[in-house]
């Protein structure tokens, strides 16, 4: 990665049945994020490890700190938030990383 | 993501106090993890989130499956598990994603 940049990524498990209308609305909703000023690589991904229970990935990378901070205060991110992401979202682990 | 490619992700922390040589030692050594065959897009990443206490994060890349498969069979990769990621890696939590 370049300096500076930061890749978000978050793994997480839905309240919704798997293959589910409320599950394809809520992913369809996710996938809105990248509009979002500063997003950069935006994927929504399948978690397919035996190893834990998470079904779904998010990744997406950010120029630098101001602008996943800018990212995090911006409405539309407040708004699925509060709205889709507390009442869909069962469990979710969230990792940052970055350049050593 | 391709079709049927996999990133592999593990976030990690290590017994030795940072900064010392023997987590440099460590880490240089998780970077010859690239060198086992089928292994691309490889990334030893510092962790940055304030939401863990995960200090690293390595993710890698892989065609598909089975060549995932071949990486975990690997005498290097088996040789590097025991001797250098058991007894010196304190947490770690891994990740693993594909295309929807």
């Amino acid at each position: 990665m370049l300096a500076n940049r930061v890749r978000h990524t978050v793994a997480f498990t839905l309240v919704h049945p798997e293959g589910s209308p409320e599950e394809r609305d809520f992913l369809q909703a996710a996938e809105r994020l990248e509009d979002i000023p500063g997003v950069g690589a935006f994927e929504l991904l399948a978690e397919v490890s035996p190893k834990n229970g998470y079904r779904f990935g998010i990744s997406m990378e950010f120029a630098d700190r101001a602008a996943y901070d800018r990212y995090n205060e911006h409405p539309d991110h407040i708004r699925f938030v509060q709205q889709r992401w507390l009442p869909e979202v069962s469990e979710f682990l969230e990792f940052d990383y970055a350049a050593r």
